[in-house]
């Protein structure tokens, strides 16, 4: 087993990366908590919510189990769920656990962020994608009008990965996940990004697979600790996110997942630093392994309506779009970007998609 | 104008008490915020919003008004408000404003906690009750099962309190915020609580108002300071919140204003505390003064109903009732008290107001 550990502007709490943590969770409890609630979806309770409540039979314990998917991520779930809450008699000494990828994470973060102004909550994610969303406190729903408008930052009390859960992951999610590591490789080192894309995802070993793991969970540590509320480099993290949350508002969320709109948008980052910085990037060498590794690679998007949805980003300030660039992997910088040039950016990354 | 500072986890702001302030808000806002928009309710808006706005015409202004009264603190209202914030172009640079009472403060307060993750807001609490929710960073909304039960610790950037706004309350809403200054003079101290007696709200000077209500405050901030997150000492200023929580609860939101039910709280824990110390304390001056400025002193209600609100109150931990008791004004204790005892308690209560 692995560990690390995140400090944040409350205190500090540890990620467990290892086999089987799913059946122990109860040693690493540190409260007699009154109450516990699972929350998880219907394809991760089936597969894990037995598991985790074997491990959890000292406690008092109930589960919550949501529709699999982005949807899930609205305000009347997330009411449901505070009043089931309410309903098996939580307090402020109850714990939540988020038992999932990163729908149930946010979801579920985000009821703990508010139940009662805020209650303890544990992750345990299930797919490769929640190495991301389960580190660093942000939890989040959606408002109908953009993802995860309507949030908080409030770090959980751990982070418990069963690298065994990953076993049951479908391709496509494999996909979806290894994306943001490639992002977190991008915005760590040369090294580390050409090390990830040597292999092809149907080959790679668990082994490597956790190695890239804890390697993804200490760029995002690292960055989250040095700018924990995301007033400076926590922005480094939003790479290939542009584009991506724009993909994903445009074609409607759950047409393609997070990562594979991420795996464009990274394309995409590679492609407007090159031309700002007049600089040769690995886009062909990205581009290349993420055809052959079956990613969706859209190209007939309407870039004026990418804009738009861009510039209704949380993270966009006073209608200035800006995007996150590298002059190398590892030398990320932020730059904004206007209007024409983006149009005229996303046009020319179509034709080079094609 | 009097100033006093409150500090917290992630910095410090100021509570500004004076006149005239509502109309110069622009001299004290520090940042160039990109939007700023204005919560009021339909009676506030009428008499204040035009001032407030002719303080602010250097800022891209937009204002929303909700309903009076208890009801607004509803998720529907909660998510209107996120529609509207994100419909005019609001981002993380923009600056929510809570221009009211209570209602307004916890509701506006909750949506900047939540908006894009969190986002600038100032109280510029209107009615003599809100000197108290105006600081200290708690903010809400009403769940169907609960009051407050939904929200978070969120410290506002900054307290306005215009001391002229006053002047538009009706007598009950005076007597309703005065029985919270009533409150902080018993966590205080006897002078201060006496003192407070002495004089009939009808006659009261509105130099002695604004005493009070710095008195209240620095009640109120001497604790907060002390205990942000509500795990020891904060408990205090639950004094009287026990049975006006559960009074409020049991007759309906609205029907008896939450100050009124503080009262009648306030009598109650003078009550239990000289059962549980047997010493003599001023129940009967209290409620000489209380009867003479016209509270309603309520003594019909169900003490078995009420004791299944006060286990649902947010701060009742394991089914366990917790009540803050006084040995003298100035001298609080938490005390755990059993079932059957409260049902005793609450029976001589009745007994002894009618």
């Amino acid at each position: 087993m692995q560990e690390l550990s995140v400090k944040h502007s409350n205190g500090v709490y540890s990620i467990l990366v290892g086999n089987g943590l799913r059946f122990k969770l109860h040693e690493y409890l540190k409260k007699s908590y009154t109450k516990v609630l699972i929350i998880s979806d219907e394809n991760v309770a089936k597969y894990y919510l037995e598991d985790v409540k074997k491990g959890l039979d000292n406690f008092s314990l109930a589960s919550y189990t949501i529709p699999s998917g982005e949807h899930s991520k609205h305000i009347d779930v997330y009411y449901e769920i505070q009043t089931r809450a309410i309903e098996i008699g939580m307090d402020r000494n109850s714990l939540i656990i988020a038992l999932g990828g990163g729908v149930v994470g946010d979801l579920a973060g985000f009821v703990a962020a508010t139940f009662m102004r805020g209650i303890d909550y544990i992750q345990v994610p299930t797919t490769i994608l929640a190495h991301d969303s389960s580190v660093g406190g942000k939890v989040a729903i959606n408002h109908s009008l953009g993802k995860n408008l309507i949030g908080a930052f409030y770090p959980p009390v751990g982070v418990f990965y069963d690298m065994e859960t990953l076993t049951s992951l479908s391709e496509r999610e494999t996909r979806s996940g290894y994306a943001e590591l490639i992002k977190e490789a991008l915005i760590s080192s040369e090294e580390l990004f050409y090390s990830m894309i040597e292999t092809d995802l149907e080959s790679i070993s668990t082994e490597k697979l956790q190695e890239y793991i804890m390697a993804g969970i200490r760029v995002k540590q690292g960055i989250v600790e040095a700018d924990e509320k995301e007033h400076g480099i926590r922005m480094f993290l939003n790479l290939g996110h542009t584009l991506a949350h724009a993909l994903e508002a445009e074609l409607g969320y759950g047409k393609i997942t997070h990562g594979e709109a991420v795996a464009i948008g990274l394309l995409f980052s590679i492609h407007v630093s090159e031309k700002v910085y007049q600089k040769k990037l690995p886009f062909d060498r990205l581009k290349g392994w993420l055809v052959a590794n079956n990613y969706p690679i859209l190209s007939t998007f309407d870039s004026k309506e990418i804009i738009k949805h861009m510039k209704s980003d949380k993270k966009t300030i006073g209608q200035q779009i800006k995007m996150v660039l590298m002059e190398a992997p590892g030398q990320l910088k932020v730059e904004q970007i206007t209007d024409d040039e983006l149009n005229n950016h996303l046009n020319t990354f179509k034709e080079r998609l094609v």
